[in-house]
């Protein structure tokens, strides 16, 4: 495979010196983007564009050809793992997706079946070969995909959902039932991940998008041990290079400290959380990603720049910072207004890798 | 005035002995009741139902009559205020509250007016004078009011948000404004506490519903402090007797070191933050009130029982705590489960005050 022409990225995730921060976003590869509207309506439907390798691949490259990021990210969805398990995944307009058969009864628990990543998830791994390939080392590729928990929410509840009404019945009355799914789910995404480090993904996400939404202790037991085991049994070395792995929880700034303990290389942080304290909070034990507010991408390139430079500052000096918005980018932003957040991170940061 | 019969609530707020812990809901005045839909029914809108003092009287005291709650919580609504500031508050079916005139610019901002509790919002003070004399001092009254913040995102975006994109700009690009505004809602929000207290509210709450939407620094200029200065200008005596006042940040837990230091007698607490944690991080300074997930009583009696023992043995022994949800009961909970609640925390809370 070829040499990474800027593994500013990968240097970063593991604390070695940069020479400015990197900087990659969340959907990075969106709607913001008008040449992705374009290829998204040529699909036909966010999954045939999820299913193409080649569209996928397209769509990737995308931001790239647009802005000196520093990192890419398959284009896929976290669900396609629940969908490959047989859940039926469909995107109903306007309401977001849902599963054709949600899992409620213990019954469909232990029916569940845990996909082969090179079979029903083939067009994935597909996806990360060509990407890998069209890449041709410019900046490494990330592989990403729902923790167990957040997965496990659209499973059981058969959709988004506002106050995760039925799993929480679930966790309440069946811990021990919750305790099973999630470990199916645990296994499934395994296999899925170091199917994609296999494949050539350099770097693994985990998106905790919901762990937020529990109590310390229901966190802990529900979201943060599945996570911990699957990050336990992932290939952590892969064409003789570190494959860094990257654990976000969305609300979890109040447990950064059990985060740290997971054998994660990094942690990702929303806006919510201040990265010095957090810094502070987890040591050298782990490097982290975040935090720009995604709203600021709203206001004016001056200002940008401005809270660019705060996020920087509050990290301060020396390499462990990959930044990045603190949660997806929103569909409305002008691109015009990322390239100047790229711009900022990369001027800024000079003088805090001198 | 009457003496109060149960003043668990009272004393437990300022860290007294009480018998066993005291417990309310947010939002117990509310859709899961059958007696409050009827009510809502009668009155032909939520607006007349708030507007009307003998309603808004009647949903008030209804759950009391069915659960033995240690107090009542005004009926109203936060956007009260910035209706009465001239914005013209109306619900549209199905899309939540929007307003006639949402305030961006700097001369909506500079002609806001304040206004005067008992004039523009009469209809509340005389509903919290009802409702006083009607309790007769069986419980205490709550009074309460939105934190600025929350108010002011309300009031820029001309109603509900997901992603708080106008009021952030604004933040962004002309924060001197954001401010500016802060100060009229705060100065609003203090004088309708005190004519809340002068009427009879015996504790004052403030509900900071999207401070948790914020960066730390910008929490700390734009929600915690405009409700500093409210604190600062509240009157803490009245009829001879502590007015306690709560402070309640939603997803808030990050923070609660800074909220202590703001006068407030109490902190209000969501599920995510354990109270054994809390309670080391505050200190003696202040109570605590939460934190029981609200998804719990969509579980069975004797579910809700187990996880209200899990909060009460998380706060310990003594007494600070004022049982709560950690958010608004949900509007499909089956009556029955509320009940489960409160006997359980009336009956295994006994041991952790003798």
């Amino acid at each position: 495979m070829t040499e990474l022409k800027n593994d500013r990225f990968i240097r970063a995730l593991l604390r070695q010196p940069v020479d400015v921060t990197p900087v990659w976003m969340m959907r990075q590869a969106g709607r913001y983007l008008p040449e992705y509207r374009e290829t998204r309506e040529k699909a036909g439907s966010f999954m045939q564009l999820c299913t193409t390798p080649e569209l996928a691949c397209e769509v990737t490259l995308q931001p790239l050809e647009r802005f000196p990021l520093d990192a890419a990210i398959l284009f896929s969805d976290i669900l396609t793992v629940p969908d490959a398990m047989g859940l039926g995944l469909y995107f109903a307009e306007g309401e977001g997706p849902r599963f054709e058969r949600p899992v409620r009864t213990e019954q469909q628990v232990r029916s569940l079946a845990v996909p082969d990543p090179e079979v029903e998830l083939r067009y994935v791994m597909d996806a990360v070969r060509l990407i890998r390939r069209e890449l041709n080392g410019r900046v490494p590729l990330i592989g990403f995909a729902g923790s167990p928990w957040t997965l496990a929410t659209y499973m059981v509840e058969g959709g988004s959902s506002k106050d995760f009404r039925t799993i929480k019945a679930m966790l309440f009355e069946r811990p021990e039932l919750l305790d099973e799914l999630l470990e199916t789910v645990g296994k499934s995404v395994a296999l899925y991940l170091n199917a994609q480090i296999a494949a050539g993904a350099q770097t693994v996400m985990i998106f905790d998008t919901w762990g937020g939404a529990l109590t310390p202790s229901d966190y802990c037991r529900f979201s943060l041990k599945p996570m911990e085991r699957i990050i336990a049994s992932l290939t952590r070395e892969h064409e003789g290079k570190r494959v860094p792995v990257i654990l976000f929880t969305k609300n979890g700034g109040q447990w950064l400290e059990a985060m740290t303990d997971t054998g994660a290389d990094a942690l990702g942080l929303d806006w919510t959380t201040d990265l010095a304290d957090a810094r502070r909070r987890v040591g050298n034990q782990v490097a982290l990603q975040g935090n720009l507010d995604p709203s600021v991408l709203y206001a004016s390139p001056v200002h940008i720049r401005e809270q660019v430079a705060k996020v920087l500052a509050s990290f301060g000096k020396g390499s462990g910072h990959v930044f990045n918005l603190g949660h997806g980018i929103h569909p409305g932003i002008p691109p015009e207004h990322v390239a100047a957040m790229i711009d900022a991170v990369h001027e800024l940061s000079l003088p805090y890798h001198q």
